[in-house]
């Protein structure tokens, strides 16, 4: 392609509207354009580099033996009152009448579409397993759309939805597309990262998100750098403590703490660690109370809380609870004659005594606690946040954290609709059984996003190879010059031939625009004409990612370009 | 792909809720399922059929320069306010507000976001000219969506839009994607006439259509068969008839007509031709009455009258009406003394006298009427629709009268939309210009109907080799046989590497029922081993169009089935 007749708009400034660096990016580089909050135009760089990794995701599935289908954007209301989703899920349900007042909304996911496909379709065990995926654009009402591709509310999806006829199928099938996700980015060129997840709202029984690993990511990663451990932190386990001989402990006995609530400042006033404090936080689990006690120097994961709960809805208590539930100001609860709720304190808990708690009256705590002794705790499980330090569960190695961004999620959903909107089979006893389905999501265009947060530096984008809009930038100096733009034809040409798709910079501009501009859009591979090279018959070349320069020769230069090429590509790691 | 893992559900019998051929078969070749209303889920047949119309659409787009984006599907109402199309735009644009209570609507067509994009991009003459387009999802509210993908809610188009710095610029980007279209349907193998259309609600100054022929199209087309004359029977200009040297007639005088109104009752009555008879229609044009007359034997074309006059609403008086502005009841209608409208002639009426009016009196007539002598006609001009046994305006030649179905469209659209969003850049002498639009449809799903409303037979689809889903259907009678199995297999390999897309039926099915389905899926190539043939070492083959059957032998198959899979195609017209 041409620059001269394409459409880059590159910007010399970030517009203020972006927040982050791939939003920046993305906007400077003529990649994209904002329509309207979270909704956003692909310019033809932006969308090759979409369709790049569309392309390899689809490759990976269709190995894997998913089958492509496209299914609406617009989806009745029905079918999401009979799978219950019409009143749980959130206004990021994008509702709306048609012309006829049906109730309709604009689907963020299509596990209702894909399941009442199938239960029209499918009627025996020898039409399962199958896998249908799609790669579709998804609409999402987020509150607070930002991040530019990050967190927009039109976004470009791949969705894959298995249904197997027993456990061990579906089992397969989770492996089938965790393997096939690994292949993918690994091919798309990211660093990235399996964990364990949480399977949230979506319900089902198990999941694991793929993870670009970037400084700038939301998510936090906890993983092992001995064995294959990881999860996120939302998931992430830690061990329990080798029981100790705890000493015994004289009789509890209260201490007046006037006026300090915090841990800190109870550790401060008492003159002890805040390790030595027990944190008491009053929950409401579907409107039940329920106190969680971990450590003071530790973080309660409320989704450990919430799972061991099994609740749908858990929120902190509000103060005027809490003054009910424990007769005391926000700041003295304690586990120690607590009857209100129900107590489950964290594992490293059971590990000691001597503890220091929330005496339930204002103003006190209590001191020599053994909650083993002293409260009625239900049980002591695994409620806290991993932390720096921990061990990895699985070796006992020092587990790691980094930062990552989702952007591959697999789920093994299990009966939860298939159950709902009744899509069964007849086994081989002739008996009907309900399917047994997973799902499986990337986020296409989130893709993009994530790789330039992993790869860019102060002059631009760095594009992987295999997510770049073109793979080479070819920048002709003499545009003007009869013999540099022949030449730059030629070359042009030959590269094409050869299957690298290259840009030419064919513009009237001046060298520092076009280098710039180069440096910016980030392809990985960048080829210079023009100039004393041209004279002495040499193209310089430079290698976006680690800046190296180097010379190429004219005479040969397409096979001497394919070996410099291949090291390029190794030092992307791809094969 | 082996069709015991794919996903290709077939139906012996129509579901009732097809109306049209194209539809029944989409549905029972297990191409498409219904969602909801005008709403349709692709399967993997329908979905490659879908990408194969893309592909190529794409391919020819790319060659004529246009350069590819995605646009959003849901806009933001205020730049359809800004266009003046929030207003205008009926019930088709579904509107809904976000979260946000923004107002917002499901793009039915992107004129407004384009031409925002490229307003905030172009500022000189240099960026010029621009011609983006994307293939996208599209929804239109129809209020009765019907016969499958012919007329859905969701559909798959192609839009491109064009973007000039002068009219001759313009007139040669609608020169290039009028002859992009022409190259795309040529390459689809598909019979096409592109024909002059009228610009309607879109505006903008002249069109074309493309139109797929096929008896069972909405759409009359009217084309000669001596020139390249074409146009939507709409469009389609009659030319006036010599003027002949009228007899003068003796002056008009009234006669009783009791009870009779139409055309057809008058000249029974009187005892003459239909075609000795004026009919005057009263039409309000925005708000203004205007009567209309065309000879009693011809149609009033409402297009043509409605560009007469420029208008933007163009309805029938009501009965009511007819009565305040005649003194008459409805079927007296007449020119004569009528001046409470402005009257407008069809061109024919000049070269006649002696006619026969409504006397815009109660069961009467006027007869030896001149309309130039007796009434107050503003104008002469080609109102009327074309009628078998007129002649083709360029040539002469007596004109066809076809059948069609419209997949494509181009539009000049002049400065309509640059003028309302101020869509300007700065021209060679620095001055401020509107850029000049065009704008390009293809509807890329409707097409995969519109083949198959062509090409079609008692036994399902008969696809063309561009966009059948696969090319050959290969048909193992024998699955359990290792020998046929194997031998399948080898063929299968030998043609998936040789480029040919291979749908292997290894299925565990009696032959009648591979048979069938493959005749109902439509596959251009079917390929059949085992039994008897194999024994003696030949492969059977049928042209599914012709229905002509042979034999290849297995000795050599490749090279042999290469020069038969060629013969298919120039059978079809491909290159």
């Amino acid at each position: 392609m041409r620059l001269s007749r394409y459409y880059a708009p590159t910007l010399k400034e970030s517009p203020a509207e972006a927040e982050v660096i791939s939003h920046k990016l993305l906007l400077r580089a003529g990649m994209i354009r904002k329509l309207t909050a979270g909704i956003y135009t692909y310019l033809p760089l932006g969308l090759r580099a979409v369709n790049n990794v569309a392309r390899i995701v689809r490759e990976e599935m269709d190995r894997a033996g998913a089958l492509e289908i496209l299914m609406p954007a617009v989806q009745p209301a029905d079918l999401w009152k009979e799978s219950g989703r019409w009143d749980f899920y959130g206004r990021e349900l994008l509702r709306f009448v048609d012309r006829h007042d049906r109730e309709s909304c604009l689907g963020p996911t299509h596990e209702e579409v894909v399941t009442d496909l199938v239960r029209h379709e499918i009627r025996s065990y020898r039409q399962l397993p199958v896998n249908l995926y799609q790669v579709q654009t998804k609409f999402r009402d987020e509150i607070r759309p930002r991040f530019g591709l990050m967190r927009g509310r039109e976004f470009v999806m791949k969705d894959a939805y298995s249904f197997d006829k027993d456990d061990a199928g579906a089992d397969a099938s989770y492996k089938s597309m965790f393997d096939a996700y690994a292949r993918i980015f690994t091919r798309l060129g990211l660093k990235f990262r399996a964990v364990s997840a949480d399977s949230g709202a979506i319900g089902g029984s198990f999941s694991h998100e793929f993870m670009v690993l970037a400084e700038t990511g939301e998510d936090t990663i906890v993983a092992c750098p001995a064995c294959d451990y990881g999860a996120n932190l939302e998931k992430a386990e830690t061990i329990a403590p080798a029981p100790g001989a705890a000493a015994p402990c004289p009789p509890a006995e209260s201490v007046p703490t006037p006026g300090v609530h915090t841990v800190e400042e109870v550790a401060a006033y008492l003159g002890v660690a805040p390790a030595r404090i027990v944190k008491t936080l009053l929950y409401m689990a579907d409107g039940t109370p329920v106190a969680a006690l971990v450590r003071g120097d530790r973080e309660l994961n409320e989704i450990k809380l919430k799972n061991l709960l099994g609740a749908t809805n858990l929120r902190l208590a509000t103060p005027e609870e809490v003054v009910t539930l424990t007769g005391a100001p926000v700041g003295f609860a304690g586990p120690v004659g607590l009857s209100s709720a129900k107590i489950y304190a964290d594992q490293e808990l059971a590990c000691g005594t001597d503890w220091i708690v929330g005496a339930n009256a204002a103003d006190a705590h209590l001191r020599q606690v053994d909650l083993a002794r002293d409260a009625r705790v239900v049980d002591f499980v695994d409620l806290r946040q991993v932390a720096p330090g921990d061990t990895c569960p699985k070796c006992g190695a020092a587990l790691d954290f980094t930062k990552g961004i989702e952007v591959g999620h697999v789920f093994k959903l299990g009966l939860k609709y298939s159950k709902a909107l009744s899509a069964t089979f007849l086994d081989e006893a002739g008996k009907e059984q309900f399917m047994i389905m997973g799902c499986y999501g990337i986020g296409v265009s989130r893709i993009v996003a994530a790789c330039i947060e992993q790869n860019n530096d102060a002059s631009g984008i760095v594009f992987p190879p295999p997510i770049a809009p073109f793979e080479a930038a070819l920048i002709n100096l003499s545009p003007k010059d009869e013999t540099a733009s022949a030449k730059a034809d030629e070359i042009y040409a030959a590269l094409t031939k050869a299957g690298v798709e290259t840009l030419l910079d064919d513009r009237d501009e001046r060298p520092g625009v076009k280098f710039k501009d180069a440096d910016l859009i980030g392809l990985p591979i960048q080829l210079t004409l023009g100039g004393k090279g041209l004279a002495r018959g040499i193209v310089e070349t430079k290698d976006r990612r680690t800046g190296e320069k180097g010379e190429l020769p004219l005479e040969g230069f397409l096979e001497a370009f394919m070996g410099w090429r291949e090291q390029v590509r190794q030092g992307w790691g791809l094969e």
